[in-house]
């Protein structure tokens, strides 16, 4: 995919339909030229509003649909848009369940102008189903109460700082965010259901004894859409190490407003038990929640109760780094 | 799907891979007219030998493949047997994760001859995402310490129990043997990773508050490539009732020679705990175990014996019948 990219964020309905572009406007600002929204979107990635002819003056190569909708399709509406960007001499890039070229105005339009589409949600591989057997190498997963709870930007943060001290650690993306900012990765979620736990060894295959893969986790083994994708990436991952995440202003499980968030402490078990399957030594090391809804007051006081409650490790990634969770890595 | 059907084996390596052909011969002889191997085929569905132009005599509308091999692949060498058939004015039908039409050779004859290919793995329509709200109606899920140990033949004999009893029954397919048999279903494990619980819904919908899905399960939440599959499918299908299968030969969990078989009373709790997430009331109604390479005396022994152990009734649904099984249900 030729970068710099124009981020499209469409009209989704909240910040979170948005984490795509969120993501990518974060961890890589320096491939992004600006960003695209249509009337009534409440999504703000904050880079400069851009006109698609303007983000061709600025040299964008690629518009990246920059949303997760669930299910995901592509709303008609946006197919103007899209067009729009290939005919101003754009690739489009998305990770959606949806191709792009399954639009036909879009694929008639890519094809006139000889433009790519990329749809990084789509392996392009086939796995085999998942083994088990021990691999030497170290890995950790992030796993959380909820979807959208910072289980990548942790991976992010730990492979900032552990690099940062010199250790071997390397991000592995598993969804299509992870996948625009590391520029590989599986989308676990987009494999075929058989193949989940393979696709998750394939991943992160052995290493050296010193190396630790960083993966990125998905759903969340209480959600009960995506369970079975959290528990076959945890089977194949063989994680030595899990941080569990948690959003603590969410209300109830992502897109499923009848279903509560489970306790933290009410989690730990089920993921401890269930990752022992392939890894007995597996344990927690540490505890990352996603403050930045909570004032500071009451951000101090979330993670030293559930810290002291715990007895584990617990930060904010974003604002208050993850030394504490590597220092126990280090520790290992 | 045209009916007689001739059942090819291949030259598989032990009966359970031939376990599609198995179901079909088993629930449905009257649609088979007999069975075709190749040279070093170690199953035996115990139908009549006979060639393609046997077949052809017979009446044989469709040839099905009528293997399951871990990773469904079709043998290349196989290729000279499936455009046999289909010069010989056969369909082809087949369950494995690649399609039939994706094999040069076989795509090239079906079309010259004017046969179909039927890839019934492939689920034709789109999936919602799984939401897990409460729905009318009953359903019950096998469930088991491994993959192939009975959980189809369960749910197939009770539902033949349940009819007779006047019940209001009805068997659910969740993979390729159980689609021939009951001509309708979805291959769970073929579906996208993000769907399977809202392929389960899908499956199994609300229903009379008498009505019964008798859903078969996939897979085992101890087996380290399928666990996924199984969670998915297992908080989809909402079950009011379980019923755990058991093959009590197996040495290690199939496929994975490392793997030792969970004891069954360490599968309660873990089975009752993930399925309670979308049905609080769930319960254990049975135990099924497949007692034929057991001698008599052994079989008694055994199932008198985990019958007490667990306190739930405890049959062979194939030998014995299933009749204690749906006395629970009935007094649900």
């Amino acid at each position: 995919m030729e970068k710099p990219y124009l981020l499209f964020l469409g009209d989704v309905a909240d910040q979170l339909a948005a984490k795509t572009a969120q993501g990518i406007a974060d961890w890589r600002p320096e491939w992004c030229v600006g960003q695209l929204r249509l009337e009534g979107c409440n999504a703000d990635v904050r880079l400069d509003e851009i006109s698609i002819e303007e983000a061709s003056r600025r040299g964008a190569k690629t518009m990246v649909v920059g949303v997760a909708n669930s299910g995901g399709t592509l709303p008609e509406h946006w197919t103007d848009t899209i067009v729009a960007a290939i005919e101003a001499g754009m690739d489009v890039a998305a990770g959606l369940h949806q191709r792009l070229g399954e639009v036909p105005r879009v694929a008639e339009a890519a094809a006139r102008h000889g433009r790519k589409l990329f749809d990084v949600r789509h392996p392009s591989q086939r796995f085999q189903t998942g083994k088990g057997i021990p691999r030497t190498g170290k890995r950790l997963l992030t796993v959380g109460t909820d979807c959208s709870v910072g289980k990548k930007y942790t991976v992010l943060a730990l492979e900032r700082e552990m690099r940062g001290r010199g250790m071997n650690a390397e991000f592995r993306a598993t969804g299509q965010t992870g996948i625009f900012i590391a520029e590989r990765g599986v989308a676990i979620d987009a494999v075929v259901a058989d193949f989940i736990s393979g696709a998750a060894e394939w991943l992160s295959p052995e290493n050296e004894p010193d190396h630790w893969d960083l993966i990125e986790g998905q759903g969340s083994l209480f959600h009960a859409a995506f369970a079975g994708v959290t528990l076959g990436l945890l089977h194949g991952s063989q994680p030595r190490a899990l941080v569990l995440c948690h959003e603590p202003t969410r209300r109830h499980m992502r897109g499923l407003p009848h279903a509560p968030i489970p306790k933290l402490e009410d989690c730990i078990e089920p993921y401890l038990q269930a990752a022992r399957l392939t890894s007995p030594e597996c344990r927690f090391v540490g505890v990352s929640i996603d403050t930045h809804l909570l004032s500071r007051e009451d951000a101090d006081r979330l993670l030293k109760e559930t810290e002291d409650r715990l007895g584990l490790p617990c930060t904010d990634p974003i604002a208050r780094g993850v030394g504490k969770i590597v220092d126990q890595l280090e520790r290992l």
